[in-house]
Formats: C-alpha cells, structure tokens, sequence
C-alpha cells in the first residue's frame, strides 16, 4: 500500500481531514498526554502550532496520517527535532506511521536536523514502542508511572532518541 | 540569609524585576534552551506563560530569584509538575536558589502533583546538578549532545526526576 502514498505538506484546506484522524485519538486519551475534551479547534491549534511544520499521508487523495515537525528545543537545543503522529484508525497496521517515520527522519537530516527526540512515549503503546525502535531509536528512560491511561492507570512514558 | 527571603507569587509589578534576573542568563545561553537574542518582552512572555504560576524569592523587598511552576504535559500526564528556577548573579553561593526548590517542591505536592521533572538540564550547570540532586532528584538519563554551549560545544541534558 505504501507505494500509493503520498507525503506532503498539509495545506489549510486539510485540516477537516487532520482532525478526522487525530480527533478520535485525542478523545481516546491513551497515547498523547492532552485533555480528551478538547475541541476540533482546540486540536487543531495544537497540532498546526506555527513551530510545527505539518504533513499529511495521503492515498487516492484521502489522508491516512499526518505528523508534526518541530524543534524539539530553542536556542542551544534547537538541532534536535522532535515529531507527533497520528494514523486514521481504519489505516491501522498498513505502514502509513512507518512511512511518515521515514519521511520524517529524512526530512529532518535535510532540514539540519542532527537527531531526533520523542519525550513522551506511553509504554502502553506498543505499537509505537517497536515502530520507533525498528526505526533505530533507542529508549534513553522510563519516566516513572508519568502517563495517566484511562484503563491502565499509571504508566510508564519513554524518552526515545536517534541520531540523524 | 534565607532566613530573610521570603517566596510570594509574582505579581505584574515585578516584570521588570524578573527581567533583571532572567535577561542576562538567558543572553549568556548557558543553561537554558531559549533564543540568546530575546527581548524582555520575548522574554517575560515566555516567563510568565498563562500555564506557569510564577513565584519571586526577595530579601529586603528586592527580588534575588525567581521561578515557574507549571504541569510538565497536558491531559494524562498532568500530574507531575516541571518549574525553571533563575537566580541574579549577584545573589548566587547564597542559599536562593535551594529555597526556592525547597519551595516548589512544596508547594507542587500541596498542588496535588505527584512527581517533578525536569527535561533538560544542562549537563556542565554543575550548580544545577548537584543542586537538584541534594533535593532528591534522581538523573533519569543523559540526553547525548542535547546542548550546543556557547563555550563548551554540544555536551549532555539532563532528565532528572523527583516523586512528592
């Protein structure tokens, strides 16, 4: 399926299509530490910051996916980057997160990027946790039951970091 | 001397008293992870977040430090607090900054947080360090070459993490 998907740039005219995808996952409230009640605008605004540089994973020209880009620091940190990604529930286990790793690793080398960082990886999601690992990040720390998950309760977040 | 110092929520007053504090360490760029060419305004905009409570250390009515108090992560994760601490250089050696810690800690816990964290701590701020690591916090991990120091080059970051 990969080799139909497309990678770019999201324009203001997807950001219904963003919020598709990472609205049910923000409601949800297990893999990303933000208030599960949080409007489409509130989402929104979050995940199209204007430190973020936001893409989309289309195919057939529907979005799967999208992810953020950002400096993951200012000033004397800001060679290192950091991401968000979200994949539409019904494109789960089709590649479509792999994909945009990869777009994004490479982009961010491009942008000058010299590694990159995840700060908040909830244990939980394993999914996550072996996509990133299989993608050559390495868990640097657990940080100590830092995830409140709506079923599991406290649970571990992991500090996840490649070179570029 | 901290006998005499006594901690108080900033107030809109003290701005340019912050500034005093803040603007030289953040123009040295040594220990935080902000933009060395910032105004006051970029400054205490940063400084005073609506998500930070803000808190000044004065003796005599002068300010010698100040520090924030903020949720580390939204949502899930908001249990566990993350603060930023500065002290004037001409108050450093003097007890400021370890009152000030002793304090948020304190006030973080009858807050209802259960932990604190700090996600980057510069690995040569050695004052830093041990200071954190005196009041409990433990080093999680290293983030590798996190920091471009003006005089040192890239060294480490600290994660260092404390339960309340």
């Amino acid at each position: 399926m990969t080799a139909a998907l497309a990678i770019r740039p999201a324009l203001a005219t997807d950001r219904q299509a963003v919020w598709t995808i990472i609205g049910p996952i923000v409601a949800a409230g297990e893999t990303y530490a933000l208030p599960r009640d949080w409007s489409a605008a509130q989402a929104l605004a979050y995940w199209f910051l204007d430190a973020h540089e936001v893409f989309v994973a289309e195919e057939e020209g529907k979005a799967l996916g999208t992810f953020y880009l950002q400096a993951n620091q200012q000033g004397g940190g800001a060679h290192v980057a950091n991401a968000g990604f979200a994949t539409a529930a019904h494109a789960s286990g089709r590649g479509v997160a792999r994909a945009m790793g990869h777009f994004a690793l490479a982009h961010a080398k491009a942008r000058g990027f010299r590694a990159m960082q995840f700060n908040f990886v909830v244990s939980t999601n394993e999914a996550a946790v072996h996509l990133w690992a299989s993608l050559g990040f390495e868990t640097l720390c657990r940080l100590p039951e830092a995830f409140d998950h709506p079923a599991a309760g406290l649970v571990d977040a992991l500090v996840m970091f490649r070179r570029l």
